[in-house]
């Protein structure tokens, strides 16, 4: 098939697309590079050095023998978005193309406007060319496990079938999302339903969980083809922050009592997930909905699951958290969709957690340790940032 | 108490406005005169005519010795909503200020992008500024029953309480709304039940059903205080449409069988409902929501309604129905939050329609009958416009 991967350039969008190419697929990368603009702003790096995307397509090309096409914009350009989709038609469209930190987001009120308007208006845009141009294109999009919050009852998958005073009724799940991030993306998932339901497209929401995890079977087979590792309190997640800390021996910073739940995914199978999407689409006029986790922890679990492994003696340190959110709560998600489709989960493990060790060892003098304490405040409308 | 009113230059902002400075309020408008332009841009005006926004202010002045000042700007200009908070200290911001016809929406995607973009920046601006400059100031919102769609269960106020697998939750209400402009509303909705959540703010949400009737005891005092009368169909709502094909003796357009049912409210119910909103503030953190409506009717019903009292004899003529819509559906809408604050509705009676009547007959030569066909597809992602 013919993959349009959008935010190809990313932490997961780079890899995935590497997936589906070594899967067979013909695959495109589109990208603005905006993550890697974000990284001058917040003046941090990913711990292992990055590539240029036209360095990683040359590398990828010398392993792989397959050239990757690259086309760079930005999808609130609609011009540049339906040349794109009427030059590579694709088949089937990857959507990781959006500002993806819930922190950066609640830094002020530019950045949450930024990441609605960024999110919201470039997934109309790509709807409104699905729809003109070919409505038969499968669009693949990422979603968050952060969309739902934190309800006492079960996580469906994107669907809710509600019996009130005797009638029924099968709705969309009731979401409660915890930052302007997280809200973007609750946007999108209306805009996407509602235009299944108008124009009959058909489109994959995937909620996935925390990703962790740096490599994959494609990008080990380069060091150009390497994919970011943050760490930083913006768009670090916290496994990985966790390994950093433990490995130069600090403290890992646990937000709160650490009893707040995260939904979890290994990077490979993060990848697995939208090849397995791919090919087996939705049908037209189906707003189809998996969450994309394979287990799920709380910080606390986390913490001490690095911790019992790490190399260094680390202690664990509560700061207070800087995220509204429930200090503990009932989290039971149902994640049934992928591994229907054939998805065999990577557990978290501790040989996962070795090689992100070894990883953060090779990388340790590039570690920016004051860009791991959280500076965005959730209740503050315009966090001081460091200078 | 002082209220600043957004929207306060439109169809129902300014009728709320004089209603609020009638009561006893220091009331402020705030407009940039969208409204007027998109007559401009459709080429469609309001039956009755209306004046300026300066002559409208100076006429209430003079019949009621209250000069309310007036702000001219955009709420995406966040620099000048700081400022209009700052210099006129509302205790209680009521915001229509938002692109509010689905047909409008529903044109292409730069009306798509446009409503979505002007709706919810806007509305994020203002919560930042509440947030920044007084988060004690109530927010009354402008919603819709249109947020809802037709769920085949009742429609409650905002929330849901949820049980399944056996555990119990209260959730926002799961919505499935039918147009770009619809789905901004619910982005609004999202948006603000976060910032009640992590800001402490308190807000309203009023889920307006299908506004009807033109004249206010307040407008009613001058002519130079008329508000707007829509019957085009992008603008106009159904019941409007309907007097005016009625005093025309032209048949009156339903699209489809007409089985589709909609919430509706009288004029005035509707300014005295913001009054008791505001007069009744919703408590710091909670997001509040009433469904706006004092009745419904099957658009069938509607027509059949106006045909009976018409004074000439009409048809109803049913047309392709440009929406995507049910064709019939359940529909049971719980709306016991405003009249527990003391609203008296006023019913559709035959006076109403009656007095819609007079108005037509006086503008009937204005009336432009091409208007009146609908012109924006639904299913089309680029409705071809009269020319």
């Amino acid at each position: 098939m013919r993959v349009l991967v959008l935010g190809g350039d990313g932490y997961l969008g780079w890899p995935t697309a590497l997936h589906l190419s070594d899967a067979g697929h013909e695959v495109a990368v589109l990208d603005n590079f905006a993550r890697r603009q974000y990284d001058h702003e917040m003046g941090v790096q990913s711990l292992v050095p990055i590539e240029p995307l036209q360095v990683r397509l040359d590398a990828w090309a010398e392993v792989s023998g397959k050239r990757l096409p690259s086309y760079v914009g930005d999808l609130c350009d609609a011009e540049f978005v339906n040349a794109t989709l009427r030059e590579f038609e694709p088949d089937s469209i990857v959507h990781f193309a959006e500002q993806r930190s819930a922190p950066y987001s609640m830094i002020d009120r530019k950045h949450a406007v930024y990441t609605q308007q960024n999110n919201v208006v470039g997934t109309l845009n790509l709807l409104f060319a699905i729809a003109e141009i070919n409505p038969d294109i499968h669009l693949v999009k990422l979603g968050t496990m952060g969309e739902y919050g934190t309800p006492n009852i079960d996580i469906e998958e994107g669907w809710l079938e509600v019996e009130h005073n005797g009638r029924k009724d099968r709705m969309l799940y009731p979401k409660k999302p915890g930052s302007f991030y997280h809200l973007s993306k609750v946007h999108d998932s209306h805009n996407m339903e509602f235009s299944c339901r108008i124009w009959g497209l058909r489109a994959t929401d995937l909620n996935q969980g925390v990703v962790y995890g740096q490599e994959t079977p494609q990008t080990a087979r380069d060091p150009r083809l390497a994919t970011r590792f943050d760490y930083d309190a913006i768009f670090g997640t916290v496994l990985n922050r966790f390994v950093i800390q433990s490995v130069l021996g600090h403290p890992l910073t646990v937000y709160g009592a650490g009893g707040q739940t995260r939904g979890m995914i290994d990077i490979r199978d993060t990848a697995e997930c939208i090849r397995l999407a791919v090919e087996n689409p939705a049908e037209r006029g189906e707003f189809r909905v998996f969450n994309q986790i394979t287990e799920w922890m709380s910080v606390a679990e986390i913490a001490k699951t690095v911790a019992n492994l790490s190399p260094r003696p680390v202690e664990v340190e509560n700061l207070t958290n800087p995220r509204v959110e429930e200090v503990s709560h009932y989290y039971n998600v149902v994640h049934t969709g992928l591994p229907a489709l054939g998805l065999e989960p990577h557990l978290l493990s501790d040989t996962l957690i070795q090689s992100l060790f070894g990883i953060a060892e090779e990388y340790a003098s590039r570690v920016d340790l004051a860009a791991m304490r959280p500076t965005v405040q959730w209740r503050s409308t315009a966090s001081k940032m460091r200078s």
